[in-house]
Formats: structure tokens, C-alpha cells, sequence
């Protein structure tokens, strides 16, 4: 088997001209970024098509370190609609520069189902991270600039909440001070850099509906505290022209093409921790206006991921998904039922069938929102028959069907029962999607109602300081918004060792923090990594350009 | 009059392909980026043309704080080519993004002389800053990841040279303290940030010839020394391949048009202080095999730019300029002549006179590189006849030649005398560069031999921490490369406030820094800023978008 590059280096492309035209736009409706990207100005998406296309939401199982292919499923099925003529448009996050240099390569799909051009896409794509990340240092100079200045807003040095952003893994810039150097050096005071899939500007980026409400929303975000204890926003720092001004090409959703030619947007990246880790509202909206069938994808498992998508994407968005697809892998039920990574290659039925508690939990709650689950179960090489029967069985049990696909070796090909099974649930027309819990309410409230509900736990305890902040944010208007919460992806617990479905525990929020312009507040159960490093031998040293061509991008 | 952007907004563009056209490239040559910018591969560029076009530098006398608009007279003079029908190709050199949102705004010429379009072209443009920022980015991550681990190159933390770097004016980041918060936050160290346009990369990116030459540029570049004293590569962290890989797009020169129609490559942005001031050779030479006349730009006055261009720009890419224009302003040379700033408006031709030693020095410096100068009279509307004359008569007593153009407010129109002027030149062929000194030599000798010959000093005194620099740079092979001097702008010497043609001074190198992959060494005679801050009142505080166009970017 070759490996993902060489896959997507080998495949002829279309011209994107070619990708537009076969969702009805003409070559002045896209603006071409080399010959295979292409922007779609959102005027243009959103002056198209008739009634909107189905959406498919495609997250998965508590992952293992492997990974358990939702991008690649997602590639597939989508290929797969394709060959069965149904006008499928495929809506995935882009990649972040940071990872992709630091430990795990490129984040495009897999073998035969992979989004292309796949180093481009991985690489520097449309600008759109750069694009953010200079909004987000251009708020940080402006604060400090502030601070600087006579400091007319009486903000407190030591309570600023605006870290700077860098789109690298780079671990020394987790914790600085800047300000040094004497007196024209600034305000010396405590800062840090997150990595830009982490900065509120993405998760702004990718709720806007609009340039508009991108402004608006900008304007709303919290970089501090004054001195009495006010919050202070981007808007008194007249920061917020400028930042969209270095937005407003970016927000246009990125067109690219699967290797079976099915439309692709690709566009935004936010973490799925302290953000809601899915695309853009804008390319979601733009495949539904463009598209018949949009799959789309969320980050981590479907406690984290799914569940954001669908309390706060489908929530801000109006939207209505029509059925949601739950990945899962024999290797990760396996792991689930406490087989150890290295022992993984070895026939294990009874461990498949203790880990698949797992897979039946987050099934049960796809169902919680309304939204007709299936299950992939994606498959391995090494997976036996026995083992895929033992997870078939698994979901039997609750009435999921679930359909064996093989999305990396065999492209959309591989995923044609899975798009056969998804299609039904569509043509039953049984999704009635609704969120978990009503966005007016206590921050704890809700906070309560997702983790007994999605994760199964007792109740939640918050710490001391976590508590203090909750009534500060609720005093200043952020009570009534949607939480998401930062928790290990390993396990529905937050302790990443309790794997399968664990019952008995509680969550404790050890912090909670505003995005007040993306418009929902974070409560972390733990230390959130929000600046990775580089690995002891990072990915970059395999890299290399020959002949033109990017080598040692996986 | 209307403002730059009103006029560059108001512009009716050609599709770049017909840019391209007229410059003999095909559609399939060039890698549009929307409809307006292509970039143009190198291989391309390099296949095409036969005899290369004639090379003319503009440059200028010593700039005041209003700037004498060489890129503007830049834009015109190669228009009025363009209505001469010359076919001739524009090279200037990108703008930054930190000093368009600190005071100056755009930098893409001005009135009805500027390249367009004009907010994409200041604002992300094709990545190329992004590209170098990023590739910045993990080398310094590189950097402390090998600090982190058992840092087995024994690098000494207290000896590291490579700094971080942004795109943005932001003094809190001048001065910094990273690598705390404890044992996974990296080896705790002083370090601090420029602004990209001052990255040894961006150097690099404008001297290099092709990928191979980029790489193995990046590969000398310093970051720091061991704990014995001997340098640290970029090759010897192994970031080098990796670094090309961000770099191999951005590597193709940008094309782009004038007002006038005119193609323009606008690539690459270096410093004109601590590095060349110029746009990329590359760009330049694909100017050259696609024009027959090539006007491109140096950065500050002659005294820098133009020196720099000649002896280390032309120098490693084997160019042969054919003529130079020196612009001069009235208001430049009355300021030279002792007017003070606010008192510019009334005329006074005894200033003109007094200030026009300081043209006739530049003129004179242009001729002993070998390049025929042609003085070009930049007309404010506030220019009277007789000031006019002054200048005129001060070229005459130098056997130079003084037109006067009008490119602000006639675009090419405006400047057909100049280039019917610069014509005469090319065509009597007496042009016969030579660099003024051999690469060969001491450091110190090639600092006294610019110091006495471009700038008038009586000599060179070296700081006794710049001598130690200077023997260790001799000592690890950069003894025999052309120096780069870092001065003030505003004065031959340095020192700002002697203005017009200072004598009986000195020169002080203060500090001296190694650029090994550009290929030179940096002689620093002061303070120089390579992170700005920003203003009071920022240039982005009036920033904006209103239905989907930019207002607000001057």
C-alpha cells in the first residue's frame, strides 16, 4: 500500500473550475487559489440552490491514540454518495500547521479517501489560519499598545485574558513575560501563546453567519478585566474594523475535491476541547445551499464532538441534521474493553464485546438529540470476522444498524452500504433534531444536564475558583449561552484511564472561561493543552522538497 | 483628489491572465490567486525570454519623514514605458502588515501611480509573509525543542541569536522571557521578537537562486553557539527541509498590474537596515526575461539602498542595471537645507540650493558603482517654478540630468520625459557596473571603504564588543562576504540630524550580527528598531469593512 501522499500526489485532479460547475457555479462564482482551491464568496453560496440538502454528521467512539478515522469515513461516504449520483458536498475542518510538524503528519483523510491537493491543503491551504492568526496578534498589540498608552480604560495588567497566538507547536511560548526591555518596551506582565486552532477568533470564525455578524461577534470578545473588576471587549479597544478587515476573504468557505471528485469545503479548524471543534457554519450552510447530501464531521468522540455540534453548531446555525453516522473500530472497543495497545494485533472477541458498552453509550446518545444514528464500523486489516460480528451484535442490541466500511483502502467503493444505510435513515425522515438542554438556565445547570446525560456521570462538582468565575460570568450576561466543555476525548469520564462506559463518577470543573464573541462559555475538567510542543523527534525533520514535491508529509 | 484606495478601488483591472499575456505567459504558466494576482513558478520564468530586459534602480536622496515616493515614481516611470510601448515588467517589493496597521498604511505607490489591487496587495496578498513567518516559527520551536530535550549540540541558552518573529508592530514582544511555567514549559531564556520583514528568512527568500539555493541559505543560517563557542546551524537542528517546504510556493515571484496596466512582480520584502531593502531576485530576474525594460526599487535613500543593491544584491545575482533614477523631492532637499517641517509650504530657494549638496552626493555615489544616473524631480503640488529650477541647476553643475515627473497625479502620463530621459541612458550603453568593493577583504576594510566613499566619513570606529564579533565572524568563514550596514535613514552619518552632505565625521559600529545564509554580516552604527510599535492612534483604529470593500487603508 502506498502511503497518503504518494495516494494523493498520483491522483489526476480536476480543474476546480470543473468541481464548481458540477454544484452550479460558474467560473466568476469561485475565486481561484491556484488550480485546484478555490473560494466561494458567501454571497454566492447563499444565493444558490433550492431546498436544502440533508446533513449527515459523522463522529465516532472514544478515540485510542490511533485515531479511529472519522475523516477518512467521512471522505468515503461522501465519495460513496457520489457513485450513487446522489450530489453530495463534503464539509471537513482544515488542518493546523502546528501538528502537522509536530507529531501527526497531515489530517486530510487516508489512503483511498482523502481530500486533495493534500499537501496544499495541509500546508499553507487559502491563508485562513494566517489570516486569524494576524486578527488575533493585531488584538494583542492594540491591548498591549492600550496598556501602554495612558491606559484610558483602567485595564489591569495582571487580570488580561487575551493570550497571543501562534499556528506552531512551540512549548516555550506556553508560559512567557513580555513587556520587558525598559521603558519603551511596554508593560511588563505575565502572557502566553495558545496555538491558533485554540484562538476564540476560530471559534468565532466558524459560528459567523457572516461578515456582520463576524464583526459583531469580534466586538464581544473579553480580553480583560479593568482595575474595578468591568469587563473589557475588542470593541473598546477599536480593534475590531481592522481584525475584519484581515478576515473578510477568509471567511469564505475553501472548495476543494475528494479523490473521487466529490466536492470538498474545507474550512475552519477549531479545537474540539475549549472550542466546539467542527467547520465553518459558513461551508456547512454553503454545501446545504450547493449540495443534496453534506457530510460533515466532528472532533474527538461523540461525547465531546457530537455533542457540541449539536448544541451549539446546529443551535446558533438553524440547523437540522438528518442523520448521524457513529465511527467505530474493532481496535478501539478492543482498548475499550482493556486490551493494551501492543497487544491490539491478536483475535479478541470477549474484549470487543466488554469495550462495545462504549459504542452502544454514544449511539444512545446521538438519539438523545433526535438524530437517527448508524454505526461504521471502520475497518482494520487485522479486524476478524468474529470480532466484527461480536460489534454488529453490539448494536443489534439497541436496534442501530450498523455497516463494516472501508473507506482507506477502498474509497467511496468501500463505503457504498454505509451510504446505502445512511440514505434510509435520511428517507425515513425519522430526525427530529432538538438540543440537549434550553440555553436559559445556570451555567451549572447545563453543566449538570451534559454530564449525567452524555456522560453517564453522578453529578458535577466545581472547584472553589471555578465556582467564583460562574457568578461573575453570569453577572456580566454570559448565563443564558450554551457551556462547552473541555474534557479528556479517551474516556466519558474525566480521567482518560476510565475507558468503556464507566458509571459512578463525578466531573469536576476546575475552571471556567468566556468566549463571549463566539458566545459560549468553557468549563475545563482538567489541564487543557492548549499550546502543544514538538515531539522529542518532530515530524518537520522528515520533510523535505524534491524536485519540487513535498516528501515526508504523511 | 481622491484617496489612494478611492482610486485604486475605482480602477477597472485586467483578468491577470491578460497580464500575464502580455508578458508571453499562457494560462497553464501561471497559478492565479483569485482574479488579479497569479504567481508565476520559477522553472517558468526562467524557460522564457531572450536577451534580458535593461535594469533600472530607483532610488533616492536621503528620505524625510513625508517619504520622496520612489515606488510611486517607480509605478509611473514603468507606466510611461508602458505608453512608450517598451514592454516593461515593474519589481517592487511587498508591503508589511505591521506598519499598514501602525501609522503608514499602504505601500503600493500613490494617486494615480500605484499597483492594484491596492488592499490585497497590503493586506495577506499571496502568503509570502505568512509563508516566512511560519518557517521562522519552527526553526525557533526547533531551536528550544533541542534546548528542551538533551540538547546533544550543547547549545548555550545565555548565546542564542535567533529570534521569534511576527507579522505586526507589537513592542510587549520586543523584550521577552520564554520557556517558564515550569518543567514542561521549556528551558526558561531571554528572547524577543521582530517583525518578519527583519527575519534573516526574508533575506534568504530575496537573495535566493531557486529551492536548492533557498535550502542550502536556510541551512547556514546561525541560531545561536554551543557552550564552547562554536556556532549552531539550522542545518545542524535538522528544520532545514521542513523550512523549504513553507517556502516553496511562496518562492514564485507575484504578479500583479499597475493602474496603467503595466505587469508588476511585487515579491519579497526585506529591511533596508539590517538587510538588503530590495525585492526578490527572483523577481527581478523573471522581470528581466519577460520585459525589455525592468524598473525596480531599494529601499531608503541611495546612501543605503542603492548601495546595497549594488553591492550585494546585483553582486550575488549577477545583474547589470543600466541606469539609476535618483528621486528628489523640493521638500526633501529644503528640509536638507535647514527648513523645518511645518515651515515646508513657502518657498525658498536658498534651502533648495543649500539642501541640493545632499542630491548631488547621491548622484555622484550612483556613478561610482558604474550606473548613469537620471535625477527625477517628484513635483508636490506645493513645488514652485523657481525651487524647481534650483534643483534643475545643482544636477547641471554635476553634468546630471533633471526631469521632473508627476506620477502621483498622472500616473505614467505624468512621467514620459523621465523615461524618455532613462531611455537615452540604456540606449548610449555607458552603464558598466562594478561593485564598489571586492568581496575579498577584512570586514573592517569594506565598512571603511563605504564610509568614506558612499558616505563621506572620515573613517570607521568599531565598539570594542563589535571587534570581538568581528574576529569570531572571521574566524567561522564570514570574512570574505559584503557588508550590510544598519544606519539611520535620514543622514548620511550617523547620526539623523546631520543632514545635507555632513563631513568631518566618523562612522561608529556599535554591534555587529552574522546573516550566513544571506551571506552577509550586519553592521549596526546605532539602535535599530526591528520590532515597531504602534502609534498613539493606531492606522488600524480606522479601519474597516462596508459592503464587503476595505475602508479606512490609505
Amino acid at each position: 500500500m502506498p502511503s497518503d501522499i504518494e495516494i494523493a500526489q498520483s491522483a489526476t485532479l480536476q480543474p476546480i473550475q470543473a468541481i464548481a460547475e458540477s454544484i452550479g457555479l460558474g467560473a466568476a462564482d469561485i475565486v481561484p487559489f491556484g488550480h485546484h482551491k478555490a473560494k466561494v464568496p458567501l454571497d454566492v453560496a447563499r444565493s444558490r440552490g433550492g431546498a436544502p440538502g440533508a446533513l449527515v454528521l459523522v463522529t465516532g467512539v472514544n478515540p485510542t491514540a490511533a485515531g479511529e478515522g472519522k475523516s477518512t469515513v467521512s471522505v468515503g461516504l461522501a465519495d460513496a454518495f457520489k457513485l450513487r449520483e446522489r450530489n453530495p458536498v463534503l464539509c471537513l475542518r482544515e488542518p493546523s500547521l502546528g501538528p502537522i510538524f509536530g507529531i501527526k503528519g497531515g489530517a486530510a483523510g487516508g489512503g483511498w479517501s482523502q481530500v486533495v491537493p493534500m499537501e496544499e491543503i495541509n500546508l499553507h491551504f487559502t491563508g485562513d489560519f494566517h489570516a486569524i492568526s494576524s486578527a488575533h496578534a493585531l488584538l494583542a498589540a492594540m491591548l498591549d499598545n492600550h496598556l501602554y498608552r495612558p491606559n484610558s480604560l483602567d485595564i489591569d495588567p495582571t487580570a488580561i485574558t487575551w493570550p497571543r497566538a501562534v499556528d506552531m507547536n512551540d512549548r516555550a511560548l506556553r508560559s512567557i513575560v513580555v513587556g520587558l526591555g525598559g521603558r519603551t518596551g511596554g508593560v511588563p506582565r505575565q502572557d502566553g501563546f495558545v496555538i491558533t486552532a485554540a484562538s476564540e477568533i476560530m471559534a468565532i470564525f466558524c459560528l459567523a453567519d457572516g461578515l456582520e455578524d463576524l464583526e459583531a461577534r469580534l466586538g464581544r470578545i473579553i480580553v480583560g478585566y479593568s482595575r474595578d473588576g468591568e469587563p473589557i471587549t475588542a470593541a473598546q479597544l477599536d480593534a475590531v474594523g481592522a481584525m475584519t478587515v484581515l478576515l473578510k476573504d477568509a471567511i469564505n468557505p475553501n472548495l476543494v475535491q475528494t479523490l473521487g471528485g466529490t466536492p470538498a469545503f474545507v474550512h475552519g479548524g477549531p479545537f474540539a476541547n475549549i472550542a466546539h471543534g467542527c467547520n465553518s457554519l459558513a461551508a456547512t450552510r454553503a454545501g446545504l445551499a450547493l449540495g443534496d447530501v453534506v457530510v460533515t464531521e466532528a472532533g474527538f468522540g461523540a461525547d465531546l464532538g457530537a455533542e457540541k455540534f449539536f448544541d451549539i453548531k446546529c443551535r446558533f446555525g438553524g440547523l437540522e441534521p438528518a442523520a448521524a453516522v457513529v465511527v467505530a473500530t474493532v481496535r478501539a472497543l478492543k482498548m475499550n474493553g482493556g486490551v493494551a495497545k501492543d497487544a491490539l494485533g491478536s483475535e479478541d472477541v470477549a474484549a470487543v464485546r466488554a469495550g462495545a458498552v462504549n459504542l452502544q453509550a454514544h449511539v444512545e446518545n446521538v438519539r438523545r438529540f433526535g438524530v437517527p444514528p448508524v454505526v461504521a464500523i471502520n475497518r482494520f486489516t487485522s479486524d476478524t470476522p468474529a470480532e466484527i460480528e461480536a460489534v454488529t451484535a453490539a448494536c443489534r442490541e439497541i436496534g442501530a444498524t450498523a455497516v463494516v466500511a472501508d473507506p482507506w483502502g477502498g474509497g467511496g467503493e468501500g463505503c457504498l452500504d454505509l451510504a446505502d444505510a445512511v440514505q434510509s435513515v435520511i428517507d425515513s425522515g425519522e430526525a427530529d433534531y432538538r438540543p440537549l438542554y434550553p440555553t436559559e438556565g445556570s451555567l451549572v445547570s447545563k453543566l449538570e444536564t451534559v454530564a449525567r446525560e452524555i456522560y453517564g456521570a453522578d453529578g458535577v462538582d466545581v472547584a472553589p475558583a471555578a465556582a467564583t468565575e460562574i457568578e461573575r460570568l453570569e453577572r456580566i450576561g454570559l448565563r443564558d449561552v450554551p457551556v462547552c466543555i473541555a474534557k479528556t476525548q479517551y474516556s466519558f469520564s474525566d480521567d482518560p484511564t476510565l475507558l468503556g462506559r464507566p458509571s459512578g463518577f463525578r466531573i469536576t470543573v476546575r475552571e471556567v472561561t468566556p468566549s463571549a464573541g463566539a458566545g459560549f462559555v468553557v468549563a475545563k475538567t482538567g489541564a487543557v493543552m492548549t499550546m502543544p510542543g514538538l515531539a522529542a523527534r518532530p515530524a518537520a525533520v522528515g520533510m523535505e522538497v524534491v524536485d519540487g514535491a513535498v516528501r515526508g508529509l504523511f
